[in-house]
């Protein structure tokens, strides 16, 4: 059944082109009952799908849950051909065994996020494999030299004299072609993909077909707050990330890039995200709790809502430990410190020479710059019953482990 | 056998390039005694040849007179897809039998000019037709946008905003590719071709082959003295035009462009063409004369010297005719001027007034103002018998019919 959530399905997208003409398609697809036809393209070589990559899947899968027909199109064929020129290490060309098994490594990871049962995965090489010189011909007939040149990247080229090769022209062309085979009624793609969408566009109408609408959706930026999510860049979190690495890397996240990954890869709804980012401007809510919904909430995504809790559990320890120095000195008590096996903590701190005199001691503890176990300590009274083995920290930068055995 | 006559193989090029190249393969096979394959491309669609393509015939005729391989290759298979935009009319997509009915027409017209049994016709549909999309790309790949661009004509509509359509991209790596499928020494084409025979050396490197030398042919201005001949410019002769017809407009040309013909279609020697210019220069040669030998030679060509030697005799008689006025005064000489059934000629021209006396007569007759049937008069004492009837002419202008019955 198709049943449109019109805010959902433009929430967090770049551009809808013709925006009318789209919604247009919604409102008859829900009056006849007959699914829209959704692509988007994935490149076979680089089957390790990261948080990036969602922005562009969760919206798929918003297509699916509203009762649309979702194609998931690997783009094997120029994959199996890879770079001709053999210039290019990166275009290294693949067999079919190859793309079958880079294939089955994505619907793995995929299906994390899509629904299985209606996702329509599809190759390029079926249609592609078919057709002849004349066929190319053809397909090349449909173009032209100048708008193709329009291309940023080709223009910036052209105009600086960097050699661009006419199977560049190509590849466009068989992405567009790949619209006109699967009759596409939307395509989605990153921002990077605006100018590939439109081609695919203007080559259905050549081919007589009623023409795809776009959408782009913004490239997710990194950890690093500053370049776009990828692989080789090392910015990123893997779908196949254990849940640790994918809490840890969330929570490494800078406050204003949180809202941002909240908007695109989350489906909390965008008032509760405004109201998260007013409570951490009033200092009512710290930064580090909503990141820590983030991560949970992104976790839960790619395992379950448990496997997310214990991933917080296990972040919080390891960020605890994660503060400590390298080296830590180590102090053991002589047994002739204790009173009745216990110590009074401003006892413990002049014995260990944390602090110079019991005065100090108090002073420190009640200015709160002593932590026992990475707790801050409040109560100057505390006593330690002996057996005990305690981290205690002194201002920002002295920490020592001390132990004391029991009495005998 | 292999056997250069480099002097022959050069006459009337545009450019060689790269010339030492070219002789180096010419030097090459002399010594080996392996012949170099030599191509030159045709266009499926328009079959009838005429003087402008024999340029480039000819030359491939001086090839196989020296011992090459020459291919005659028809680019049937851009034919047979003709224009996938519909909008050229002058590219309709021909049928496999068209093209083979084509291939015919063509042969029997080239085979006027090269030696059937050393000619190779081939068809690029054969290795175009098998090849997938696949290989097209890789073809696109081995050249560039920017020097594609650099083509004379794609240089100006670019920078005019006309549209290239990419499929125009295609058409010199199609031909291009021709030559890596056919391992091409040499390839020769019009002056207009030379963009096209570089793409197909570049390509031969890009596919690991030795690259081939061009040369570039002029193009043959036509009748008019002033375009390039072409059938759609009405300015030509056909290779299967009447031996009449093609002598006739043959005639018709300019004294300058003369000389022209006999440099790039016969094989007159250079030597004999400069003596000729000069002879007409200096008046020691009437101009027709030297025109009537070279619409000898070129009919010669496309039959055979007697034929050629009828044409003339044929095309002087209706040339002969084409001099008279329109109307010319008609004379019946009456019998009683017979003498023993005959007539002086110094007696004709003062009967008919043509003379003012006997003596005006003979003076006419030894300054050559006399033509009887368009031959001039040497014999003052020509005697005619009756009956007769002759056309005479006296000085440049004047025209009698005499005709006499014979006496009862």
């Amino acid at each position: 059944m198709v049943k449109n959530d019109v805010e959902l399905l433009t929430r967090g997208t770049e551009e809808i082109l013709p925006k009318d003409e789209f919604l247009e398609k919604l409102k008859k697809s829900e009056e006849t009952q007959l699914p829209l036809t959704i692509k988007a393209g994935f490149d076979p070589t680089a089957p390790d799908i990261h948080l990036g990559h969602t922005v562009l899947l969760r919206k798929m899968r918003h297509f699916q849950q509203m009762g649309h027909r979702v194609v998931f199109l690997i783009g094997d064929f120029t994959g199996m051909i890879g770079d001709p020129t053999g210039k290019s290490e990166t275009r290294k060309k693949l067999t079919r065994e190859e793309v079958l098994l880079n294939a089955e490594t994505y619907k793995k990871q995929v299906f994390k996020i899509l629904d299985p049962e209606k996702t329509v995965v599809e190759f390029n090489s079926k249609w592609c494999q078919k057709m002849d010189f004349a066929g190319v011909l053809e397909l090349t007939s449909h173009y032209n030299v100048a708008r193709m040149l329009e291309r940023d990247d080709f223009s910036k080229r052209y105009k600086s004299g960097k050699s661009i090769s006419i199977i560049e022209f190509m590849y466009p062309l068989v992405q567009g072609y790949d619209s006109v085979a699967l009759k596409a009624d939307v395509e989605m793609g990153g921002t990077d993909q605006k100018f590939n969408l439109l081609v695919g566009r203007d080559l259905q109408k050549e081919y007589g077909l009623k023409p795809q609408s776009i959408i782009t959706l913004p490239l997710l930026v990194g950890l690093d707050g500053e370049q776009k999510m990828s692989k080789s860049l090392g910015n990123y979190v893997g779908i196949n990330e254990s849940p640790k690495d994918i809490f840890g890397k969330i929570m490494s996240i800078s406050d204003e890039l949180m809202f941002t990954y909240y908007e695109l890869v989350t489906d909390v709804p965008r008032a509760e995200i405004a109201a998260m980012r007013s409570a951490m401007q009033d200092g009512s809510q710290h930064p580090k709790a909503i990141k820590a919904r983030l991560a949970k909430d992104i976790c839960a995504q790619f395992y379950d809502v448990e496997t997310a809790q214990r991933a917080e559990a296990e972040f919080n320890t390891i960020f605890a430990k994660k503060e400590l120095p390298d080296e830590i000195e180590e102090f053991t008590l002589d047994a002739s410190e204790l009173t009745e096996g216990k110590i009074w903590i401003v006892k413990l701190l002049v014995a260990t020479k944390l602090a110079a005199s019991n005065g100090e001691a108090r002073r420190l503890i009640a200015g709160g710059g002593v932590y026992i176990d990475q707790e801050r300590l409040g109560d100057a009274d505390l006593e330690l019953n002996a057996p005990f083995a305690v981290l205690i920290k002194v201002g920002k930068r002295r920490f020592m482990r001390i132990n004391a055995e029991a009495k005998n």
